[in-house]
């Protein structure tokens, strides 16, 4: 935490400097709000015309205006913006609010007031947040420096960090209706200063925030966001909605890893390393934020539905599948109990349909006998309103077992003019509600992520000395680059007579296949120029002066330049292992299927480097190459942990030399016992 | 059209039975809605005490009811049902509406009161509608036959058509605040008689109907399912969301093509050959619905992008490629008048950003702009509320060119309070509009999915003369079969001398492989005992000599029975082609990968046979086998007609032949010319 941003999070005493008595004026937006909102410190006006506004003196002057102040939220033209932030300077004020547009978003000359604003505000230790942006929110301190349309936006735990300005004013009008609010709220804009990474410890460190989520369009630092994130998310769950998945400006790639990554493979892999959930639509971000904020933790995957009406029950049943859960095998004493309980018609076992005759007290009754059932992790209750009661009468009823139990429970209540006031009073006990079964099920699904991330190990990058080797680079071969960080080759060697074949072959160890080495003969099998299954320095020895003699026969004007040998490499599966320097995050380490048919099957996974062995081994999973590894059917099982080691070393090798671009090695060749680079291909940046 | 069925949709008179006066009875609200609803025909009462409801007659016998009465609603026990349902017959009736529950959803008790009903009204010729069902509403005739809280739902051209009565409520219920009506409802219960097969052809001949909904949770009979959806779908879009993806009773499969079919996989192909869109969720459907209904088909994919702010263009942006669609290039006369008109920081390019300040008539004049740019196919427009201006000012701006434009125009407006009139607004004016640029961007891909689908030609079940050969199979070999249906085999066949050889190979055609035949000699290439590339028929004859003395030289015990020899096939690329028998929908074909890999990799795409090239084509165009017969870097591109000729032919053949439950050729290689199904196994059922 940066205790220079301190001020924007809770100033003593705020500054309006631009502030309007003209109602459509932004200026007058921003006052007017710090009053509404309550602010509890100083709240001072500085204005060009001397007056009085919501009953306060306009100042002309900020030197002026009186202790305490500490933070100022400047709507002046652009133009006058570098001014503005000089004369903090000498009032002493070390954090501004640049609400105004007119800067880098709008061109060159905009572009060269934000860098001038910037150059004076460094030159004076202010910090800056914006400009282009609608400025902050705490709903608990309270304090409100947007010019938006009061009220507030209602309290909540959930703290929205933006890189869009009118996104978080949509999102606020919104959240009105939807039964959700907010702890805090910051709008980024242009980011001239304080950025998104800045801001994570600063709103994961506040106490009414339960979870964050970010509207994201890019990352100023790649490696210090996914740091800070991965701080950030070991105390409290992060959401992100990153935009531009599709930004076209695709570079033209060396290697397969990289024609393979696309322009956001590298946003996918730092928010799995820094344990971040990406949502695919903005209503999916808010849905998983609920969940997050109000419910307990799920201990396992089984969820129980219980439910009115059969039809929504097996669209929950479907959806709990599709979001990677199961629905829970209940116990035989409670399935015992539910039969007892309910109609002869009813369905005891899980989805739990009670029927439409279901009466408050069933729902009551049935929720607290599956919540008590040590094979439930999670419940579902499906509340279509009731024909024969009000729905509200239903809320009532299970509200205080919600509440009461350290099991999460989400409510899909179906409907909207009889659902209403039902609605209402579970957004008041803090119950996580949604329209359809579909909704409620992603929302469990988060819950059960978020339990499993938290008890993952993640290990940090400290753990790697990144100074090892950083300078072997220059002189080495890619045989050698490999040698040194243990990934194995089969290196091939030129011998220029039978005493150096039998002296290489030895070294490199039996048994060795052997070539004629001739730039004039492209066909070496045709004139049998190829030896394989060569076991002894003897066969060696021979094998020289049988490959020469052939050579020399067949084609006696041919160049001969000696033999080439090679370890024989026994046959396996061929699997891809490449990394690609992604500008934002650095090494995107890519695992899967080789050959040939790499860019045509797209059997790969991408993570970001460097690899701890539990991300390799998820590399693995996700992949038919990885699967395969372990053997499928006639396919025999290859030495997987020797392919993990691999994909491990090479990560690190990525991540040690800043100047490789992209390096991959196409196959690697997954042995019985082993694996071998037998292709190694690097491109220096 | 059945014209059996007319009486439950356009009925001169309705009787309820079991009409009740007592308020929280379903017999009460029947009586109710057939009222409140506005019904035009002759609403009568039937009731165990006589006396008055609504000012109207409680008759005690239904043979008392004056004419006219063609439609009789049944709210009777499940025990009295059958009974009601023979005094229907007595009055002439035809055509009943079960509303109660207690029949086969309650057990075999209540399984065999349904059956019971449904003998009594085919033995007279009498329709039902459920039981355990909510009736039926049209809000055009009026008629609302359902027992739910008035009012009916609002009008509109949305037909739903549900088996889950429960979900038909709570949809309707949550329908009144979504800004979108229907034009009718049917629930249909149990199906003891009319199903959803039957009904389809009735609401798309309705005139107020212009797309049609399906909850679903099955498909009585497959094949006049999606004849009849086929027909439907040609007229109007048909949108399903089938629950139950994940049903648990996967039968064991004897081939790869079973193993692959999950429980669900015959529903996508049966829905893609009937041309019906099948939807995730709930919400999507009639996201998808509300479009389909309001908007005219886009003339292609090119979408442009209208906002007043730069984020929720980025999401549109990322969700319109999502959904299959592009962002248009705009001309650049466009381009020129947009610089023209906005301020200097707008974004001129696609999405069109106006910025903060935009006012109505700016996004009147964009947008008129843009509609007429004729690289425009369709547009989105954003609307987080303006911060200077009242958000329905827009919509009032922008809604008489949305209407007579002839492209699809929808709208995502981002916020609730702030847009709650610009919403009503535009639900009024007919407008598609959505929370969010994804929803907004889903609805634009399905009406270009909707527009390819009319310009696509599909074939009828009648193209197919299904008669022939259907009695091939009882004694025919898998080779013989193949070859009745034109599918290239490589079969082996024994010879028993040098001239038979000699017959048989210049009959197969050289070369040819030839092999010794042998029970007791298992590795015969390790006795010399295959010979390949023979090329004529004294090679032949040679080759029969040769392998017969190696055999009896190498093994003098073993039992010799001849040569076994079989056409060489030269190397190519080898897929699989299976068909498995669905229950449900008949003959499921898969096409993909084949070999071992098959169930490993699942690179597999399946469809509803019979196939017509078309579909032939998809199904190989869906899956890397398929992409890969093209040819792909050093993989020769091999015959794909001759592998498409193959499916279509052995989806012919299965169809055909009803006693196939499994079929499956393992490989077809496919060569540079030409495919041969190199291994052919059939399960019979």
């Amino acid at each position: 935490m940066d205790s220079s941003l301190l001020p924007f999070f809770s100033p003593r005493g705020v500054v309006v400097v631009g502030a309007s008595t003209s109602p459509e004026k932004l200026g007058y937006g921003v006052a007017r709000n710090l009053i509404a909102g309550k602010y509890q410190g100083a709240i001072h006006f500085v204005s060009q015309k001397s007056g009085e506004l919501f009953g306060r003196a306009l100042y002309t002057d900020l030197a002026q205006v009186p202790d305490p102040v500490d933070l100022a939220v400047l709507v002046v033209p652009s133009t006058a913006m570098a001014d503005a932030i000089q004369s903090c300077a000498r009032r002493g004020i070390h954090a501004a609010i640049m609400v105004s547009a007119g800067f880098r978003e709008a061109g060159p000359e905009g572009a060269a007031l934000e860098k001038k604003c910037l150059e004076v505000a460094q030159a004076n230790q202010i910090r800056l947040l914006g400009p282009n942006c609608i400025g902050t929110i705490d709903t608990h301190l309270p304090l409100d420096t947007t010019f938006l349309q009061p009220p507030m936006p209602a309290k909540g735990g959930i703290a929205f960090v933006s890189h869009s300005g009118a996104f978080c004013a949509a999102i606020i009008d919104w959240s009105r209706r939807q039964g959700f609010g907010f702890s805090q709220i910051v709008s980024l804009g242009n980011q001239a200063d304080v950025n998104e990474t800045d801001i994570l410890p600063m709103v994961a460190a506040d106490e009414h925030t339960r979870v964050i989520v970010l509207y994201m369009e890019g990352v100023a630092n790649g490696s210090r966001f996914v740091d800070a994130a991965r701080e950030a998310t070991r105390r409290k769950p992060v959401i992100a909605l990153k935009v531009g998945r599709f930004a076209s400006g695709q570079k033209a790639a060396a290697s397969h890893t990289g024609a393979l990554a696309a322009s956001d493979t590298a946003f996918d892999a730092a928010f799995a390393k820094a344990g971040i959930f990406r949502a695919d639509s903005a209503e999916q971000m808010f849905d998983w934020a609920r969940a997050l904020e109000v419910c307990p933790l799920p201990r396992g995957r089984n969820v129980a539905v219980l439910t009115n009406a059969g039809g929504p029950g097996v669209i929950a049943a479907d959806a709990l599948e599709v979001n990677g859960l199961r629905l829970a095998k209940l116990s035989d004493a409670a399935e015992k109990t539910l039969a007892a309980a309910l109609p002869p018609a009813a369905g005891i076992h899980n989805p739990v349909d009670m029927l439409a005759s279901a009466s408050p007290q069933n729902y009551a009754d049935c929720l607290k006998l599956l919540l008590d059932d040590s094979q439930v992790d999670s419940v579902m209750v499906i509340l279509p309103p009731p024909p024969m009661f009000a729905t509200e009468s239903v809320a009532d009823a299970i509200i205080p077992i919600i509440q009461s139990s350290d099991k999460p429970v989400v409510v899909a209540l179906l409907g909207s003019e009889l659902t209403a006031t039902a609605f209402e009073r579970f957004n008041l006990a803090r119950v996580a509600t949604y329209t359809f079964p579909e909704r409620a099920a992603s929302a469990l699904g988060i819950l059960s992520k978020r339990a499993e991330y938290l008890t993952t190990k993640t290990q940090s990058r400290e753990d790697f000395n990144t100074s090892r080797l950083r300078d072997f680079m220059v002189n080495s071969t890619p045989d050698e680059l490999m040698a040194a960080y243990g990934i194995p080759t089969a290196p091939i060697k030129l011998a220029r007579g039978e005493t150096e074949t039998a002296t290489i072959a030895t070294e490199l160890g039996f048994p060795v296949v052997m070539k004629i080495a001739s730039p004039d003969i492209l066909h070496k099998s045709d004139i049998g120029g190829v030896l394989l299954n060569i076991n002894s320095e003897q066969e060696a020895r021979n094998g020289y002066a049988l490959l020469i003699e052939r050579a020399k026969s067949a084609r006696p004007n041919a160049k001969i330049e000696g033999v080439h040998i090679q370890r024989q490499i026994e046959s396996g599966q061929e699997v891809i292992v490449g990394v690609v320097r992604d500008p934002t995050f650095g090494p995107l380490v890519m695992f899967g299927s080789g050959g040939v048919e790499a860019e045509g099957l797209k059997d790969v996974a991408f993570a970001l480097g460097p690899l701890s062995p539990l991300e390799a081994q998820e590399m693995m999973r996700k992949t038919w190459a990885g699967k395969k590894l372990e053997g499928f059917r006639n396919i025999p099982a290859a030495d997987k942990s020797a392919v993990q080691d691999i994909l491990i070393k090479l990560s690190r090798l990525a991540f040690d030399h800043q100047e490789i671009r992209e390096i991959e090695i196409n196959p690697v060749r997954a042995l019985k016992k082993g694996a071998v680079a037998v292709d190694v291909r690097i491109k220096l940046s």
